[in-house]
């Protein structure tokens, strides 16, 4: 695939202009990071659940994210009171299939999910995205398992069938919207020791699409900006630890110059 | 306003003497944070939201600390019920008004626990203490509106209306009692970009109030520690997760040379 | 007690390469930390309360963690239908009876768990783990308070009565089966100024016993290895917050050379 071009701080600078209201309903483990990261790229994430009020939150919002990491099946009755609300008002809802897979009640919430409710991105690791697309993985837990498929072939078809956009992160990031495929090249290994790595960047991803209508190339670009706040959060740092504090820094810093000289985006 | 003298560092000194219980019932996304100020600060904090043991967790307690972030309708019903063991012992009760003005559950609930519980100290931000005191604000989500209102004049009438305390924080905070109005200046545009920090706030108040019955003193002491905090924090900070981890170091080693010459403070 | 050489690099490494999936229901303080320190080992977390899926998502880990920080009646029944599921597996069980003493529903709900299901390992502070051995110590909220017994005595009679393990945190740990009875040293004051450090050591134990079927030995070299991280993490660290972050370094960064020079065991 040859490398492309994209302009992602342009982007980034509408979402740090624009400040969307980005409304989560996510999990219990790496809520306050994902609400963390929003916030460091210049937009205003809210955090609520209640069935009563959850349609009212995501009217005030640009960009509605749902992550299944600690689901139960009243919080996933909010889910699609919140999305009936997005799909409503004709913002995206990002799915983070966080963990599908390794549970039936994870599988048949995720699948509920995409049948009743209008689900514009899925998110998730190699093997939460296979599954969904109807392959018969078993993941240990919420961390990836090994999958013997083209991935490409994953996105592709899984972003056809739901007419949406589909985004597996890993190593190497892939996006597509069933015909466009993008691959995003940036990130460091120490993003795969961190908890809620993967959880953050579907945060991030919230707040790109709450600015750009090309869900696809928001989120290639979103990823672009996590993997390079991540390279550059690694230099210097002794461990994972340190590494964290130097990745919000990192997001928060994110400049133009930069931005155009690291990114590894192939198309 | 002219400038006073603020003995913040005896508080903060009987903080850490007395070692108080402050019982949260907070947000999920900001509860470690919520706890981890407490305890730097020397005391000593407790979550706890079950119905059956909040009452018995606020008896052992020397404040409560109500944050409605991430409310739900049972967890409202804990609160009251914690609120009112609280008033019945004779400790403080503390509302952060997280979120008021984006939806009708929060107004209405903020409004419930104002009216059938005692609330000693009201904690906000500009808009979400301005709704409170009756003002048609709209926030978007939980980060501050602009307000085109005197808050001087929003915090001290709410304040002698509730009988109570009214803190709104922002780039200057407020404290009034309705006669008297404290205006603290310390603090850092750093901690603006972090989420966390109005909650972070209300539980350095929580800590406070616990070792003073002057709770409108010992909330702008609170205000003086934590704002001295973030801007020696602020000091060769590369980026907001750089700060955070320093605002943590800064809050634990406070001292009375620091705190007296650096706090800014009207009345 | 005569020190002793431990091999806790060998379990570590046993961590590294098994990577276990340590299921956990665990409180809403401290779940990302009780997550992190488990990744940074090289082991793989998974935090699931839903009554609907911990079974089944027990049945995919090597071991459970139980922690009551901020339980609730629904949460309790979730953790014994997961405990049952590990007993049926033969994985172990461990339960943090964080603020057992504190409230009526703590002690009832710990002994519950005791009575109806098998737990394996018992861990907490020295007021927890006395209330839970019928000591009446009333304790502050989560915090240790100072017990006058002989803590040796009451982890041995403790384990002996449970058939399982006791450990028994503090500035110095103990950890016994009833017979044996194992002293570890390491460790540095500033654990004790950072919330959730007690549930870390819980967690870092869960990674361990997930690999090493003596349990009281495994115990013991977790402790070690979150001991000594503790004692390189604040070398240098201006504060708390800088620990933090240094911490997860350390963890993250073991080897076999530092933990065989700085290990503190007596036996």
């Amino acid at each position: 695939m040859p490398t492309i071009k994209l302009k992602a701080f342009t982007l980034l600078e509408r979402v740090r202009t624009q400040s969307p209201v980005v409304h989560h309903l996510t999990n219990w483990v790496t809520i306050y990071d994902c609400a963390a990261v929003v916030k460091l790229l210049g937009a205003s994430p809210v955090m609520a659940h209640a069935q009563e009020e959850v349609a009212e939150m995501t009217s005030l919002a640009s960009a509605l994210v749902l992550n299944i990491g600690t689901l139960t099946v009243e919080f996933v009755e909010a889910m699609k009171i919140a999305a009936r609300a997005a799909n409503a008002k004709g913002i995206p809802v990002i799915l983070d299939a966080c963990g599908v897979g390794a549970t039936q009640l994870r599988n048949l919430k995720s699948l509920e999910l995409l049948e009743q409710v209008r689900i514009d991105l899925i998110k998730g690791n190699a093997s939460e995205v296979a599954r969904l697309s109807g392959a018969a993985v078993h993941t240990r837990g919420v961390d990836a398992t090994r999958v013997d498929l083209d991935l490409n072939e994953v996105a592709r078809s899984l972003a056809a069938r739901q007419r949406g956009t589909v985004a597996i992160t890993g190593p190497e990031d892939l996006v597509s919207d069933g015909r466009r495929l993008f691959r995003v090249k940036n990130g460091h290994p120490l993003l795969g020791q961190l908890v809620g790595t993967g959880c953050m960047a579907t945060s991030v991803i919230g707040a790109f699409v709450a600015v750009e209508p090309d869900l696809t190339l928001a989120a290639t670009a979103a990823l672009v900006c996590f993997g390079v706040a991540g390279e550059l959060a690694a230099q210097g740092s002794p461990g994972p630890g340190t590494f964290k504090a130097r990745l919000f820094d990192c997001l928060a810093g994110l400049d133009e110059p930069t931005l155009d000289r690291l990114q590894r985006v192939e198309a």
